[in-house]
């Protein structure tokens, strides 16, 4: 069956949907899944005058729609036209579909509209998150800053930054 | 007058001082006091519950007590063992007595206590924040990431970072 997909705000029946999208890909502790909610209430509560602006990727077909993937970014704080992503998930069946990056460059997109300069990712340097960290600097994402030991010994924040002005967007400073 | 110097937390009728305090120094924007106030009043309504541990240094006589200056750090969510600085100011007239050496020996100590590995500060690298990093790096801070064009245009968060534990306290990984 013919299927296209629209990226669109979540809206409150995508909570329960987005929760098990993100507790299914295995990747993140009861702690993180339990911090990506809080985000999710809060834009559920006060939308865009939230800090935290959030998208659904949903696949349609004539008969049906289903939530594959969310992205949560926004403005950062006491700055001027830094945006960050603070997360996104695929479900793992449709990994390889570039749902990913259809919703990252739209979160991109968003937040140059918005008045975004640049755009920042953390992540972590364990060994699992190199598929992530390839996936972001396939979308042009450049390792900016280390932190040593940040989240557990052993495991430093890596953070990664993307230029999104039109006339930075061939490279980073 | 003899005086000596007490750390505390933070109660109710420090608010006020505080706030004069914070604007007193020149040194943050509207947002940002607005931003520390909004740390103080999750501090008094959560208490130790909350993310944001607040102090205060108080000059003590035998007839006053004055709030000379305040410090806010905590434990940095979705990590174990790394804390975050938040907010520490001085009175402009009380600079150059030691008391915000001792406010950041303080929060230090603390942290440890609460099994701390590493404190971290963000900063800016625009030249009126020269003094505030030299006072930095005189309490034992490197810098340990910088990220370009942060804040605004030509401006840049600097991240600096020190080991708590006992082990590594004479240097940094």
């Amino acid at each position: 069956m013919p299927s296209r997909t629209l990226i669109r705000p979540l809206v409150r029946d995508d909570r329960e949907p987005v929760r098990r999208l993100i507790e299914g890909t295995h990747r993140f502790t009861s702690a993180e899944v339990a911090t990506a909610l809080e985000l999710i209430d809060e834009w559920l509560a006060e939308g865009e005058k939230s800090e935290y602006l959030t998208y659904v990727l949903e696949e349609q077909t004539s008969s049906w729609a289903t939530v594959r993937g969310y992205v949560c970014y926004g403005p950062t704080p006491l700055t001027e036209g830094t945006f960050d992503l603070y997360w996104i998930a695929v479900e793992p069946v449709s990994h390889g579909r570039g749902y990913g990056q259809q919703l990252l460059a739209f979160a991109e997109s968003d937040a140059r509209r918005r008045g975004g300069r640049a755009m920042l990712i953390e992540t972590s340097s364990q060994e699992s998150y190199q598929p992530t960290i390839r996936f972001y600097e396939r979308a042009g994402y450049v390792l900016t800053a280390r932190i040593p030991e940040y989240y557990r010994p052993g495991d430093d924040k890596l953070i990664f930054r993307k230029a999104l002005a039109s006339t930075e967007s061939h490279g980073d400073p």
